[in-house]
């Protein structure tokens, strides 16, 4: 008998998250909130305990020949503690499972370890276990972050209403864009080893694709302003793909405004130098670890003059309608690509 | 200028291990206890939260030529419960992430999730998160848990006294023997497709390499008992390694007697059936997931009758002492292989 045999990539990631999810319930009372989010929610009494995984690699995540292992290192830490910031939590540990082969030596680990170190003193986390094993071919490295949160302050995907206004930290597209700059140069180097990489003017896209940091300063000053968000993510996969995210959760539609969209000048000018348009980047980039997040408009007036809040737009009432109003003024339908790993 | 490369078998994984924690130190007032033990322990007020990891790797843990996804993705689960029960905690959630090749179709990912789900089931865990990508070759699990123990009942390594019994759970050295089982059989269908494995004699060893059960059941009997072990681990590495784990933690000396050891006659007539010595098994054999612990001579008493508890020997005041009386009344001094995993 034939068995059948159905392609992942017919599903998409997100396709397989939804079909864990429904397949699978909670039991027990402690189990606050599952699958689909970027934490899981678990209720420790005054409490609610975040923890949050990911799994890095090597191939499809990074790439050693121009990825420093204490820059792996720190990312890996980062992008678990962006995590817990999406929850509008407090990460306080880790545990860190390492996949070796034996092209790695000592020296390496110690050097993924100092980049491990580096992020869990930036990010106030303790490593407290792990399992280290051998693995045939790559490097493979997961990380489980545990964090915090006082309980009406936990945020989900699920809590924007319509007119909350959609607010995004920092810039986008940066990271992508460092990585196209660090694939070309790749490149290059292979066809003509004797050619020095010109990095050095690219150097902040650079930093935002190999050492990112997990947005805790905007979490600390959004409490500080007394502003609990209504909905919020962190940007992993892209601005379009984190929106939908949002509105499918919340049941509500977008609207942004292009102009709006934070963009570096760097970013600009590198996607311009590769072809790209830049707007294209910044939605669909992805690995930039900003925050996204919504908040009821009454809050606006708190947080109007932060220097690293952009108001994108707004949630409105038709949860079938995502919109980017073009620098233009053209109404464009927005799409979620998304990383497409399979 | 040259770099030096050391390799990190020269360490081992213990040496790796210890290497690793010796570099980190606990900030968090939470944090309470960290590398080292089955599960990391995190105080969340008037219980302890217990976290542990293990990650599963296509190539050095397992052979899908013989291991049905369903019982890898049941055997991911047990033991990381394993490690919360050898803390003497009850475990809550996991959280799973796997890496997939595009050899793993959505039938064969379904079948490993029907095996996640039996264990959730069976140890009453919820599957609350996780991370699903893609590896260039194998398969990849790694699996963290998340448990709880009242705090005076949180069982480490280290509380072993000197006089305190040593016990263990089930028997010894099967999971081991149905390894080799499986390894020949597969080497005989290598060389001759045509033959059909034997393996109905083998059915409970091969069942333990397989599919083995956490000793949840063992907990629950201790606490209706009202014994707290002094000191507790699971049997991942063989018992020997294990016993030296708890004496080294606790500075004792270990003495057990060979006539004492659990070995089930299937295990027993295998390893004579391959030349291996039947208590080499049962010392160095490994994946056993049975629960190796120290209790008060005073609890003897409570547990004496217990039918699947066995009282190997005892802890004595010599760290440097670590002995077995063998069946002829000869002294041999015990030796910890562990895996060798580089």
């Amino acid at each position: 008998m034939e068995q059948k045999r159905t392609e992942i990539a017919h599903l998409g990631e997100f396709g397989l998250i939804e079909r864990i999810k429904n397949s699978f319930s909670l039991a027990n009372d402690s189990s606050h909130h599952g699958i689909g989010d970027d934490a899981a929610v678990i209720n420790i009494g005054q409490e609610n305990l975040l923890i949050s995984t990911d799994m890095l690699i090597e191939g499809p995540h990074f790439d050693l020949s121009y990825v420093p292992l204490q820059h792996l290192g720190y990312k890996a830490v980062a992008v678990n503690v962006s995590d817990i910031a999406a929850m509008n939590g407090i990460p306080q540990q880790i545990v860190v499972s390492l996949g070796l082969s034996n092209r790695f030596s000592l020296e390496a680990v110690d050097a993924l370890y100092e980049g491990i170190k580096a992020a869990c003193k930036n990010y106030k986390v303790d490593l407290v276990g792990g399992d280290t094993t051998s693995s045939p071919t790559g490097l493979v490295i997961s990380i489980t972050v545990i964090g915090r949160s006082e309980k009406p302050k936990t945020v989900l995907r699920s809590g924007a209403k319509v007119n909350d206004i959609i607010c995004v930290t920092g810039d986008l597209g940066a990271a992508f864009m460092g990585l196209q700059v660090l694939e070309r140069e790749k490149q290059v180097f292979k066809s003509n080893p004797e050619m020095q990489p010109d990095l050095e003017k690219y150097e902040y896209i650079i930093g935002r694709q190999l050492k990112p940091e997990a947005r805790m300063d905007i979490i600390f000053d959004l409490a500080e302003k007394n502003v609990v968000p209504t909905s919020m993510i962190d940007i992993s996969d892209g601005l379009a793909s984190e929106l939908f995210h949002l509105a499918k959760n919340s049941n509500t539609g977008i609207k942004i405004f292009e102009e709006k969209v934070p963009v570096d000048t760097m970013t600009y000018e590198t996607a311009i130098e590769f072809k790209i348009d830049p707007i294209t980047a910044a939605l669909n980039g992805g690995e930039d670890y900003e925050l996204l997040f919504t908040i009821n408009p009454s809050d606006f007036e708190k947080i109007k003059n932060h220097a690293d809040i952009h108001f994108i737009g707004h949630m409105h009432d038709n949860p079938k309608q995502h919109v980017m109003i073009s620098k233009q003024g053209t109404v464009v339908p927005l799409q979620a690509q998304g990383w497409k790993h399979f």
